[in-house]
């Protein structure tokens, strides 16, 4: 289980931009208008569970969590966290860190599974982009 | 925000058993007999993201999802561990830690909002909290 074999899961690179590479994870931003939705994927090749992860990597895990929750900020404001670790769809280990409004169109439940993906017009996917990786630590 | 202003949430507590006071959190087991569903709530007054709690207790909150996971194990075999910290309805940081099963009903979508609650009957609840305490560390 090292970075050297990490390969991103075809069905994440498929729904999602490559924000950055944090020094554990890959920061991705889901391409959809209607969340600010990122994911967290652990750059070591056969995770699962968050269990799989040794408990430093953990701890640096709740770190890039953490930078996370900074970036979304930048998209605008928000009124609750969701923190998610499923994996029922996509078993390699992935972290979502989603900001939901009052006024969202899954609130207040899940945005899992609810209705389908509003794909980002190029200016905004480029825009969010842009706030995303100025709001990450140099 | 310290222990003794800590009261649990009366949604959290209606639809719930309490299993065991951990270091940090509760432990409580959702009173629903179609998953093995797990909650735990951090023992502080006025959480209400992640963040909110110190990053020492950040760790410890991670060592109480491990001992939820090798307690959800005595239940039975599953297939996939949900985790998720939402907050959208019941605002109290809470932290869902799930055994999924290929075969239970909301698979392979999130378990939050599919159908209603199926309640335990007291015997398995009786027999589930047994076998959750019996895995429980000393």
């Amino acid at each position: 289980m090292n970075a050297a074999d990490f390969s991103l899961d075809p069905r994440l690179a498929a729904d999602t931009h490559a924000v950055a590479d944090l020094p554990l994870s890959r920061l991705l931003l889901m391409d959809d208008a209607r969340y600010g939705w990122l994911i967290l994927v652990p750059r070591r090749a056969g995770l699962r569970e968050l269990s799989d992860l040794p408990r430093a990597e953990q701890h640096r895990l709740l770190e890039e969590i953490e930078i996370a929750r900074t970036a979304l900020g930048a998209l605008g404001p928000y009124d609750k966290l969701n923190l998610g670790a499923l994996g029922n769809i996509v078993e390699q280990l992935h972290v979502h860190v989603i900001a939901r409004r009052r006024d969202d169109a899954a609130w207040p439940g899940p945005v899992w599974g609810h209705g389908a993906r509003v794909a980002l017009d190029p200016e905004t996917l480029a825009e969010r982009l842009r706030r995303l990786r100025g709001a990450l630590p140099p």
